[in-house]
């Protein structure tokens, strides 16, 4: 038999002992020893609930129970989940959490910490809620070199793009709905800012390439810009308008982003829509792979988290391998990313046409009817940088948005 | 150092050589132990290859060399795979195989033969080729109960489907040229009948359900009776016709069947087009997710080899746990699996649309401008025995494809 204590009776935190619960069967027989809930820690109280016995106010209880082997940590937030987290792996315990912003500042750290105790530490429901993407990465993509690691990383971002883009709705009024829904919460800086996806990318591209990347170091640009009109171009020209978190690696530069991009059919994450996630990765020999599911919920994260402590159990004793070196990967400056730019202009005389001509050069000029006082265009590739300068030269850019074709 | 023996220098062998030479240095980082070819098995010698000094004709050399730790086998064909596998396993040696015809007639023994050795039968690359699936039903998706798992699982037919419906040819004349461009093998029949995706299907559904689902029990039909017209309605439905292996658990029965049917955009295999492969699984707490991929080929079929090889390696001394027992699952008989139907009947008369209404009760009728002379309609849901009574009271039917909308 194997106790774990959950740490936070939250969303994810009830849906750990839910899924226990409902699957406990044939959970036990995968695992191969029986998975126990010992103890719920929350601040509050549960009267009725099944696990109101097991509820502790105190970390102390936990954190010094030799029974405990493993912690589910599923409060969110830096601290002081890293604090019990730590104190978990120095007394031998495991740890499984969801906990992105954990990972993404002391992952590395953590991981080492974990092989010198010889547990582990296992953040599959970090980044993708359900969507197997951290196991894989670490085991199942072992002989490639990672050049490419691109995700729809945020739920509740692709949601408002897809409602966006179905219903010709503007970017308030689904941000409205999708918080009645449930689908964004009520302070939605961190997805509509991009700050979630910019998290989980950082988690993503330190294990890619085995070092450490700063989430600080992402440049990260949220959809908040993003208007119908934006829409309407982008269906004209076929295509589709994602919040992508990606890094790349050109010969020995990574470059990582977050920002909304145009996508079309060809690419796999184009079909990626409503809450659903997708993460990108193209490798050097096994080509690209992508992987599809619920990026957030209740289940579907417990059903990740729940997996990690199978895995746990089943190593009891046994440190897995991960490759995330604390050395810091040094993110090659943006400004030097190379790609096309979508551009529209609040001018459509042949002035600005010239002008326009005269400083990007060749340029792709995409018409929609109704937008006949404006001028769009695509560039040709050119770098950040580059792109800037010219574009400083135009007081009357309306929206700029990089394109991923 | 771990020293490997490849059995068949062929496609997939010759990729795992390359793979190793090409990405060595991570490799072995990822894998904690150096990974050297110490002999390649084939019938053939190779002057001028870099291998040549390593090509042994004898498997006894192989076998009886204790410095060997891992054979990969990726000859293909059941014998003499399946002796040579047995016997390194018996040897105490960890198998890493491409094979689906050896994993699907002997994967529950050889999983057994592994335990009791203390050793590892991987097969990554049997199924989907580089696409991570066999280790994520393993280990990503413990905590759930597979209902359902669905794949599009052979390059060759998707590409043929894919090239037909994007260019309205026929199938006889793409057939021709995926043979011409190397795509479909010149005797094409495992491919176009479904045989290798029964096998895929029937791998698939002995880790989802943890038993041993036997190919032959499982309905199998292929694409060669698609023709032009039935993709010219599958257009006019907004819908596209995929051979699906497929199987399903309701409350206790489980269904498995390999056949084209149609799916709509929603469905996350809607977009999986050419020679790509995806499978999509449904988990009663994960909900859905789905893994794309390259299918086949050199290099992405010998990234997953070479995966395995790796994950052989961090486990030499511990058996990884799989759940395949070698207890028969006895399938359900196809003819109780339900869904809807869609059937071309080879007239337009009144009489014929009275006779069909009588028969099968509501319709949804389908009209393609340019078919005037047949009457085609979708089905209500019902069982195959139930549509199989009411068809063979139609002498007319030109085709039916199975609806999974």
């Amino acid at each position: 038999m194997v106790n774990i204590a959950v740490l936070g009776y939250g969303t994810v935190g009830s849906g750990v002992v839910e899924v226990l619960n409902v699957n406990g069967d044939s959970i036990n027989k995968r695992c191969g020893h029986e998975i126990q809930v010992k103890y719920v820690l929350d601040l509050r109280d549960f009267p009725g609930d099944p696990i109101q016995d097991k509820i502790v106010h105190n970390y102390e209880t936990i954190v010094n129970d030799p029974e405990v082997g493993i912690i589910v940590e599923v409060m969110g937030g830096v601290e002081p989940a890293y604090t019990f987290v730590k104190e978990a792996i120095l007394k031998g315990k495991s740890v499984c959490t969801s906990n992105k912003e954990l990972v993404a500042k002391h992952g590395a750290e953590l991981l080492k910490l974990s092989k010198q105790m010889n547990v582990n530490f296992l953040f599959e429901a970090s980044v993708g809620g359900g969507i197997p993407i951290i196991r894989p990465l670490n085991q199942s993509l072992t002989a490639d070199e990672i050049e490419e690691i691109t995700g729809i990383l945020n739920g509740t971002t692709n949601y408002i793009l897809t409602k966006m883009s179905n219903e010709g709705s503007d970017f308030n009024s689904v941000l409205k709905e999708a918080q009645a829904m449930g689908y964004a919460e009520r302070n939605p800086q961190a997805d509509i800012e991009g700050y979630d996806a910019c998290r989980k990318i950082a988690i993503l591209s330190s294990l890619a390439f085995g070092m450490q990347v700063d989430f600080e170091d992402i440049y990260t640009e949220g959809i908040t810009k993003i208007t119908e009109a934006d829409i309407k171009y982008a269906k004209a020209m076929g295509a589709s308008i994602k919040l992508l978190g990606s890094s790349k690696k050109e010969q020995d530069h990574v470059y990582a982003m977050v920002a909304p991009m145009l996508i079309k059919p060809s690419h796999p994450l184009f079909s990626v829509n409503d809450v659903f996630n997708g993460i990108f990765v193209r490798g050097n020999v096994i080509g690209d792979v992508m992987f599809y599911g619920s990026g957030a919920g209740k289940l579907p994260t417990a059903s990740a988290v729940v997996a990690d402590v199978v895995d746990a159990a089943k190593h009891i004793g046994t440190n897995i391998m991960t490759l995330w070196s604390s050395k810091k990967l040094e993110l090659s400056d943006i400004k030097r990313a190379t790609h096309r730019f979508f551009v529209r202009v609040a001018a459509n005389d042949e002035k600005t046409k010239e002008q326009i001509a005269m400083e990007f050069g060749q340029v792709d000029v995409i018409a929609v009817p109704d937008m006949k006082e404006e001028y769009a265009f695509i560039t040709m590739p050119m770098s950040e940088e580059t792109y800037q300068q010219k574009a400083e030269k135009f007081k009357n850019i309306v929206s700029m948005i990089r394109v991923n074709f």
